[in-house]
């Protein structure tokens, strides 16, 4: 049989995994329409309710079930499925439709669990886009229980294998033992959907989105898999296998070493200081970030709070929500921003639905200035919490000074509202930006004269430079972090934060790629916010590198005229300077899909 | 009776026109669905093609009663609906719909309509959408046949009067009497569509895109309408009326004096020469833009060839359609601008019906890298016409040195393969690019290296850096073309450009503005390309300004920090100096619009 077969998908958790293959094989359930008489609706709706209960028990035994201590942290997903089973737009919309189109309960939460997919389909954000799998895999369960199909659980594993599988649910990852699951391999998912997430606490190296897995595993064969380069590789030749044999122990031996970096400062060797600091949206990420070494966190996105449910958030559910990460990172600050997504991804009286051009419209900071309660409530908010540690402020999606203007005087009138009720804040709270808009690069030096800090959201401010929608197939190729264009722009970014004497920092996924940690030391970044788990490893180039060779290679990059002229330079400069960190196939990997 | 009741619509032809109304009482043809019997099926087919031949004998008749010589330019105007007529999409397919799904004829007709309508909605350039109003007014003169209706002529009326409809259709405007109608307004209707294109030909003010002309106007009353500003007012006061009175006359007197700009010298009084050409998509556009002065031709559109049709034009029909253009300019330079439409609007084999955000997606110069053969029969037409005189190539929305070095290469091999033809052509054809996206700006030094000139598409680029879509309602606000970071844009571009010692050209709808012309001047742009009707109005700003004081105007503008208080001082300075031409009012309908 042919050797080495190839397959590339998304590398979901780092590591490289030696065995062989246990092929999880979950018939897809393809739902079937049945029209229904008058008669059987309540037998229908009856079965729906069973499923659901079943459902729930099913995912509150895996709850208890749980054993590891690293997944304590995510057993909030657990229960972010069982509000999904909760929530009206799926359980008493499919009833609904039971009802109002005379059809069996399983057409009828298809046809729910199609409109959620549409809806999630054209979010543009990673990280909102993979929680449609939360979706799915709650749909999914449902699905079977509704038709009474089995549901296979990895629990049941006997010997050490690599799973390979359509899908695996957060649920399926959390019963997996690591003694018996040393890696796993999907057809489908996400590098920040939940079983990802998992899968990285967990530490199970992990491949997802390789399409076509499960048609060409067959059970028991030998299978590597690169969580890091996202490389899957069927019945490895002799030579692979020796070659991946080594390259697995380099990476064990490298992260374990990279403990001892948790606990160090973000120091260059020539004595120069970087903030590093943790994105989160959750509470329970915050201690994570700490463990990683966060001295803060640099981005806490609020979207989470709002999102798939009915009712926007009020301003007690916001406090306690803020207050508890602020309490949780307190002494060092926590930037709060603001809500951050279009207006069509919540339930309000403004009708987007049909904006031609979403990524261009009504979002972010328009959307919050324009609902002037919802960001009243959320600005009251944050403030109340800034009582309880260091909070800062971060508004997103800034084009100029008339906006910043605006927050900052309803912020005024905000801290007049709470002192006048008696509620303690801080009354010099900081206030920042993010540079994600091209017209705040090209206005940075005015905008840095009315706030506190900077912040560059890069995942945005590439996509409006180059006018590409990363999201679509047809021009993801032109999204390149290193781009000329791209550099120019953080450079001036960079040299506004420091003529304005404000920290300047960096929160989208350029700041956790360890590639480029010399390219920002170098153009002037004060602090780098990015996932906790990338945290020591940007922080072990920091502390290898001096400053003044990160200035000497910016100014050699700049001189290159196309991302690949740049790439291919930095590839070559960071290989020497960190040859153990930086094997030549990692790094084509790093610079062609960040 | 209320005096004075002010409407706000789109100023569709400029000009003051006060008179009396008469409201053109078209009712409104609502199709209504019958499904039909197999036997009635030919009978439907037989009325439909009835009415589409009796459609076209009207339109014949239309065209033939054309007297105005300064309509004889825009009977293809005409040609187009009769094509229209003849179209697959539209009558073909409407056909099928009566045959397939036993509907009739009006019904079918209708859901073809819609269908065109759903396509065109989606379309984000001002002018292509307003393409559709051409299948409107077929498809609204087609359905008025099919069931009868009455098919009013404007040619009947009796008396000076100002025509209020619904809609106009350009055969309606064809008909118009300038010594009866001496002005329109529509509830619907935008600035490029096709009536308002010969409305600006024949010289009759006109508002349109009103809403609710009709539904407010009774016949009779007296009415003041406003094509410069967009404003109508509905039973004016003595006051009212007098002041209209006087800027009627004062807007005739300079439109007179406009007249004898045509010929002179688009220079300034301390002698610094600046280009202005035209931008055309039509031949016929380009007597009028010689007409008016034009110095060449800064941006001619070819998308008006690839769109409404099912068959991408080959390559003999783009030859004669651009040799055309180019003999008519000679010895004046045509600048061709590659196809610049997402490939949404062509019939081709990639979707991409459903792109989240098509103004980032696969368009203009990404779809002509992509569909090799259609750039190249584009390249290959465009250099065959380039031995007829003068072209350049303009390449549009270019991101980075990569495409524009495949533009070359691809070029240089249409010049190889045209050569060993034996055809003739332009060796040393100039090249230029759009600098639309933010990147360009960016990296204009390093794309200022590799072209002969660099033209600035505002309205893009606008869009772009602010992060909006002009065409949604709830961020059209944003669009600010004097906002401190386009200002800064320009300038970086111009400078860019000096530095390589190219020409610098901008033909967005910027460089159209009278308002803006100073500025323009100041930062330094060498040719400023519009459409024709323009040309005088700017050049009379250009002959009437030192160069000195523009570059003083830009330096102070540049120090302000929002679009407001640019526009403020712009407004201010541009009084001062031209006081008979710039009235308070018209100016700040320009700074809040463009």
């Amino acid at each position: 049989m042919v050797e080495d077969i190839t397959l590339f998908g998304i590398g979901a958790s780092p590591g490289i995994a030696i065995g062989a293959s246990y092929v999880l094989d979950r018939k897809r359930i393809k739902p079937v329409e049945r029209k229904i008489s008058a008669s059987e609706v309540s037998e229908e709706i009856k079965a729906f309710r069973d499923a659901v209960r079943v459902s729930k028990k099913q995912l509150e035994d895996v709850k208890q079930g749980v054993a590891d201590r690293r997944l304590a942290e995510h057993l909030h997903i657990i229960d972010t499925h069982l509000l999904i089973l909760e929530d009206q737009l799926l359980v008493d919309d499919s009833i609904a439709l039971i009802e109002s189109d005379l059809i069996n309960a399983e057409w009828a939460l298809k046809r729910t669990l199609d409109k959620f997919r549409i809806v999630f389909d054209a979010i543009e954000d990673e990280y909102l886009r993979d929680r449609r799998s939360d979706i799915d895999s709650v749909g999914e369960r449902l699905l079977r229980n509704l038709i009474g199909a089995d549901q296979q659980s990895l629990a049941e594993l006997e010997r050490k294998s690599i799973v390979v599988a359509h899908d695996l649910s957060p649920a399926d990852t959390m019963q997996m033992d690591k003694k018996r699951v040393i890696g796993f391999i999907t057809d489908v998912g996400g590098r920040t959907a939940h079983t990802a997430i998992l899968a990285r606490s967990l530490g199970i190296p992990a491949v997802v989105g390789l399409e076509s897995a499960t048609a060409l595993v067959r059970e028991g064969m030998p299978v590597i898999i690169d969580g890091t380069s996202g490389i899957v590789i069927l019945n490895p030749s002799q030579a692979t296998f020796k070659e991946y044999l080594e390259k697995k122990q380099l990476y064990e031996y490298l992260e374990q070493e990279l403990l001892s970096y948790r606990e160090l400062a973000a120091e260059t060797l020539d004595g120069h200081s970087i903030t590093l600091r943790g994105n989160v949206e959750l509470a329970e990420e915050v201690d994570l970030a700490l463990r990683e070494g966060a001295k803060g966190v640099g981005l806490y996105r609020t979207e989470f709070l709002f999102m798939n449910r009915e009712r926007i958030p009020d301003e007690e559910e916001q406090y306690l929500a803020y207050r508890e990460v602020v309490e949780r990172m307190a002494p060092h600050p926590v930037t709060i921003r603001t809500l951050d997504v279009g207006g069509d991804k919540l339930v309000t009286d403004i009708d987007l639905s049909d904006e031609a051009n979403p990524a261009l419209g009504l979002r972010a900071i328009r959307f919050s200035l324009q609902e002037g309660k919802l960001f009243n409530t959320q600005l009251r908010a944050i403030l109340r919490a800034s009582a309880h540690g260091q909070v800062r402020i971060l508004f997103p999606m800034i084009t100029g000074l008339a906006e910043i203007r605006s927050c900052k005087n309803l912020l005024e009138e905000v801290k007049a509202e709470l002192a006048a009720e008696g509620y303690a804040f801080d009354a010099d709270i900081q206030i920042g930006i993010m540079i994600e808009t091209p017209s705040a690069v090209l206005i940075a030096e005015l905008l840095a004269q009315e706030v506190d800090f900077l912040s560059v959201g890069t995942n945005d401010l590439i996509q409006y430079c180059l006018a590409i929608d990363r999201g679509n197939e047809h021009v993801a190729y032109l999204y390149e972090p290193l781009h000329p264009a791209v550099l120019r722009a953080l450079q001036m970014v960079c040299r506004a934060g420091q003529s304005a004497g404000i920290e300047v920092g960096i929160c989208g996924e350029m700041a956790a790629e360890p590639l480029y940690a010399l390219v920002l030391l170098g153009l002037g970044f004060d602090e780098l916010s990015m996932n906790a788990p990338y945290l020591p490893r940007v922080k072990r180039i920091i502390r290898q590198a001096r400053r003044s060779e990160a200035l000497e290679l910016v100014t050699e990059l700049l001189q290159f005229g196309t991302a690949p002229e740049v790439a291919s330079c930095l590839q070559k400069e960071m290989q020497q300077r960190f040859p153990g960190i930086f094997p030549v196939q990692q790094i084509r990997k790093a610079v062609t899909d960040s």
